[in-house]
C-alpha cells in the first residue's frame, strides 16, 4: 500500500466534528515553521483545529510565499501575531546553497539553480526571518512577530531574543 | 507483527523528545496543504512525528517555494510521494486576485501587488497543482503525485482524479 493510501485510510477514520468552526483562526495566530517530519506543530504547541494558521516550508523561512500567506492571514482572516519556529538539526543548516543545488541536480538529472534558504547559523536564520517579517509592508500587524528555536533532542522550545550566535 | 509490537513501535515513534529519531520521513511522504487553521494534517492523516514532511501555504498551492521545499524533500531526505491536499471553503476561492490585493492594500495602507494564488474552481486548482508538480524537473519522483479535496463540513477526503468541475 502506498503511503498516500495509508493516510487516506487514516483520514476516513478521523473524526473532527467541525462543520460550525469558523475560518478565522480563534487565537489570531499564524505559525511559520519547517516542513520537518519531526515537528507536529499542533501537538507541540497545543493547537486545536481552528486555533491558528500554520505555514510550513523547508527551514520555516520567511520566503516570498510565506509572506504572501501571512499577508492574507492578517488582512483577510484577522490574525495578529506571527510565531517563527525553527528547529535544531535542520537540513538547511547542513549544506551550502551550492552544495544543496548540486545534490538536487545530481539526484534529478536536471540543472537546479533556485534559491533554497540555506543558513550557517540557525539563530541568525531565525532573527533574519523575524526581521524580514517586521519589515514587510504586506502585514497589518508587525509588532508581535517573535522567533523561536525548538531543540528536538531536548524537546525544549526557547525564544530567540537577540542577535548573537548562541546555538 | 503482533498488535502489541505495533503499538510499542508507535510509542517509540510518538515520543517528541526522542533524539534518535531520524531526519528522513519514515513514510517517504510529503504533504502539501493549506495553512487553514481547521486543518490539523497530522491528526487528519494519522501522521506520527517523523512520518512525513508537511508543507503549508495559503491554499496549499504548488508555489515556487513549495516546489523548492519538495525538491529538498525528495533529493536530500528521501521522500517519494507527494500528496496535494486542498479543502472546501478556502479563502483563496472567495476572492479574485485583484480583490484580495485591494483588501490587503486597504488593510495595510501599503500598495500590494503580489501573486496570491486565488482560484475560481477548487477542483481545477488541485489538478493545476498536481500537474505543476508532475512537470517540475526539480523532483526526483513524479509518478506518485496525487491530489485530494478535503470537505471540512462533511469531514470527508476524496481523491481528485480527472479534470472536470465537480465541486
Amino acid at each position: 500500500m502506498d503511503a498516500i493510501d495509508h493516510v487516506v485510510m487514516n483520514a476516513h477514520l478521523h473524526y473532527l466534528g467541525m462543520a460550525a468552526r469558523v475560518i478565522e483562526p480563534v487565537m489570531k495566530l499564524a505559525v511559520l515553521t519547517c516542513m520537518d517530519a519531526r515537528i507536529d506543530a499542533a501537538a507541540l504547541l497545543g493547537l486545536r483545529p481552528g486555533d491558528a494558521h500554520v505555514i510550513r516550508n523547508a527551514g520555516g523561512r520567511a520566503s516570498g510565499d510565506a509572506l504572501r500567506s501571512l499577508a492574507i492571514s492578517q488582512a483577510i482572516l484577522g490574525t495578529r501575531e506571527v510565531m517563527v519556529l525553527h528547529h535544531t538539526d535542520c537540513a538547511l543548516g547542513r549544506f551550502t546553497e551550492s552544495d544543496l543545488a548540486e545534490r538536487i541536480t545530481a539526484a534529478t538529472g536536471h540543472p537546479f539553480a533556485e534559491e533554497l534558504g540555506c543558513f550557517t547559523d540557525p539563530i541568525d536564520a531565525v532573527l533574519e526571518d523575524v526581521d524580514r517579517l517586521r519589515g514587510y509592508t504586506g502585514l497589518v500587524h508587525r509588532d508581535k512577530v517573535r522567533g523561536f528555536m525548538y531543540d528536538l533532542a531536548a524537546n525544549a522550545l526557547r525564544e530567540v531574543l537577540e542577535r548573537k550566535s548562541a546555538c
